[in-house]
This record gives structure tokens, C-alpha cells and sequence, in this order.
């Protein structure tokens, strides 16, 4: 068996999200995968290195999948840009170790969430912002953010009521920033929840337009119940930015 | 009569152009007389600082438009936010000088023209860039420019064959830069012929990958003749980016 490590990006405005439904399902998983297997010439499943929502983008999405007999990176990379619709991008295709697995393998993963601040308009990248026009207090935010880095239990910031496995996460990096009429999220940790990353967001939009106060994060955390949390900020703000091994 | 001043920006690629041909036609000015007349109550025509083509963008288009009546500015430009479409925004309103024409006052305008370099996909910006692989020789595609700077008889980089006016303008400026895996040209003048920024970028597109020379583009300039002059570069790496007055 051969392993391979492919990365991809898209714009996930038009899928159902990463994952494969089963037959022409509209995911993103799905439509690489018949792509791909069509070139290989023969039946092949991808590993992404996590599961994406309908809507939300991926600068950097990493896949591994194996196959029998050796391929030519360089031609199936060629082909896979040609056949890929052109909302999929494939960025590299490489031989992996045999162990690598895009998911089981990831030590870090990096989602960006973008909000247009501002009630004018923005053309070229409005599938990839979330719109909400009142001001935003960055600073507020940026307060409120720091009380959720480190290791907790994020079930209060999980659309799933019951999990089958520990919610507990670190959450290395939680940056706000204002790049002109944007504010900008910027997560990093080892693992993210279902929904985590957006209901932080929306979370913290609350806090910055002074619907709830700084310190209702922190005991939000604690309190682990989704219902102390805020809102789940629309996918189309999301983007898995990197990915790490 | 009251005179004022919209500035729009605008994703083309859905449209036939800028100019109303009649009718719902397509066209981003037809869209934008339509919206502006429900909104204030009376038939409104506007200027728009010059066409663009089907498939052009414009970061900045400044438009011109008279009313009998007084309008609220803050009001108007809020609805034409609501009533758009989204590939249509309103930046501003404001009132202008009785003698100001989006097209007649225009001092310069600056174009740039995106190229995407290299044969990886560029998902979240392909609609705003021409994707054009093999890799292009930035050195020389500037010393073939600067031979094109100044006030110059540009018939040669003009898709009309008879011009009723005149066929000379003035180019102040014509960068070439690389970022990234982009190539920028970035064209100010006076004023452009038609298709004179797509048939420029053409024409230095040809001398980066090798396949003219840089002498022959001040020949074709000083020919007069469209015949020496390159193809005409796809409409959706131009955007219409500044105008000045």
C-alpha cells in the first residue's frame, strides 16, 4: 500500500460541507473523492483532517489516502486541477510515511473567522465574511477571548448535546483583530468541537456589540451548557486557515 | 436641479457591461437607474465615469446623477444597500457642484489588470484574475512598458477601427509587479481607449512569456496599427480601481 498526503482548498459556498453523504451527495469529501478515484482508476477514500460545515471554506485542508499500486504524483496533481471544479483547489500532492492519516496525525489546526464590520458593502469578498454592522469593541473581545485559552472542557461551546468522546480542549491561540472595516478571529488549538469555533465567534460578537458582558464568557465556559453561550456565527465567516503535523 | 454624486463598486462578472443597452438588460447601469428611480420616485438616468466591458470590475466607479427634488442622502444610500443585488454595492452619496459629470470632470483614472501566475487554483480569488501559467519574465514586461508611458497616439492598443475622436492619451503610470504568485499591472491616465487596458495587458503578457519581444511593443504603439499590438486579455482580471477629479 502507498499513502499519499493531498491538499486541497475550496470555497465551500455551494457544498453541503466536507463530509461524504453517500452518492452525488454535494460535499466536498464526495466530490473529490469520485474525482480522484476516476483518474486513479480505482475506488478510493480520503481522510480529511476534519470535517467541515456547509459553507465554510478551507485555505488549507489536508487529506491522506492510500492506494495499491504507486501513482504519479505530478500527472494525478495536473488532473486532479483539471477535473476539480474551480471552487476546489488542489495545492500539492505527495508520497506520505505509511502512518500519516490526515486526522489522526493532526497535532494543530488554525480557522480564521472574518467579519465585515461595517454597513457598507464589500463585492469581492462577500461569501467569505460574515456581515453584522454595528461596532465592534475589540477590546472588549480581546478581554473577554483570553479567558477561554488553555485547556477546558468546551461543552458549553458545542452544538452536539451528547458526546461520545472527551470534550475537553486546548485552545493555544485566540486572537481579535481590526484590519480596517474587518475584525478578524484567528483560533489555534489541537481539536475543535462541533460548531466550537462559530459559537465562540458569535459568543464574542455578542460581547463586542454589548449584548452580554465580558465576564459571561469565562462563566459560560464553566457553567458547561450550550445555553450559556452565544449565538453560532454563520458558516460563511469560517475558513480552516492551517493545518498542522 | 439637484446634482449629486454615487460611488459604486461592483463584481462584473455577471453582467453584460456597464452601459444600459434598454430594457432589463443586464447591464450594471440599468440595474442601478432601475434602483435608484424606485427609490426616489422619479425616472433617474446616471453617468458613470466611462463604460467597462462585460466582465470588468470596478473597486471604485464613480457615477453622476440630477433630481428636481432634494433627496436624503443617508436615506437614499441605505436603500440602495437594501435593494442591490450583492454583486452591486453602494460606497457613497453625497451632493455634488451643479457643474460636476461623472464623465466630463473625470481627471484620471487607474485600472489594474490581476494575473495568476502559476498553475496552482486560487479558489477564493478566480473571479478576479486572469489565470495565465507559464511564468512571466517581470524584468522584461517593465522596460516594454515604460516604453508605452506619456501622451501617445494609442490607435494600435484600440478594438475600434474608426474613432471618432481622438486617439490620443496620456499615460502616466504602468507598473508591473510580482506578489506573490500574482503579476499586478497597475495603468493610470487620462483616459483609456477601447479595450486599451485589456489589449496593453495582452500585449505585455506576451513579452513576459517570450513570445514577442520588447522592442516590438513600442512598434506596434508607434504603427498605429491594432494588427501589431497583442490579444486582448480576458475581461475579468480588469478592474477599474480609482478616479480621480
Amino acid at each position: 500500500m502507498f499513502n499519499y498526503r493531498l491538499v486541497l482548498a475550496y470555497d465551500g459556498s455551494r457544498y453541503k460541507g466536507w463530509q461524504r453523504l453517500g452518492g452525488s451527495d454535494g460535499s466536498i469529501q464526495g466530490k473529490v473523492e469520485s474525482t480522484l478515484s476516476r483518474i486513479i482508476g480505482a475506488e478510493t477514500e480520503i481522510s480529511g483532517s476534519g470535517r467541515t460545515d456547509a459553507g465554510v471554506h478551507a485555505r488549507m485542508q489536508v487529506c491522506s489516502f492510500k492506494s495499491e499500486n504507486a501513482i504519479d504524483c505530478a500527472d494525478v496533481l495536473t488532473k486532479l486541477r483539471h477535473y476539480l471544479p474551480e471552487d476546489i483547489g488542489a495545492l500539492s500532492l505527495e508520497e506520505a510515511e505509511a502512518r500519516f492519516h490526515a486526522r489522526l496525525s493532526c497535532r494543530e489546526k488554525t480557522y480564521v473567522y472574518r467579519i465585515w464590520n461595517t454597513d457598507a458593502p464589500n463585492v469581492f469578498e462577500r461569501k467569505f465574511m460574515y456581515r453584522f454592522e454595528p461596532a465592534l469593541d475589540i477590546a472588549a473581545m480581546e478581554r473577554a477571548a483570553s479567558t477561554l485559552l488553555g485547556k477546558h472542557d468546551f461543552s458549553a461551546f458545542c452544538s452536539l448535546k451528547k458526546m461520545k468522546k472527551s470534550p475537553v480542549r486546548t485552545l493555544n491561540k485566540l486572537k481579535v483583530e481590526r484590519l480596517g472595516d474587518e475584525v478578524r478571529l484567528t483560533l489555534s488549538g489541537d481539536g475543535f468541537l462541533y460548531n466550537m469555533v462559530r459559537i465562540i465567534a458569535g459568543t464574542l460578537i455578542e460581547v463586542g456589540s454589548g449584548a452580554r458582558s465580558e465576564e459571561s464568557v469565562y462563566e459560560a465556559l464553566i457553567s458547561l451548557d450550550r445555553q450559556h453561550a452565544g449565538f453560532t456565527a454563520p458558516a460563511q465567516g469560517l475558513i480552516l486557515y492551517d493545518v498542522r503535523y
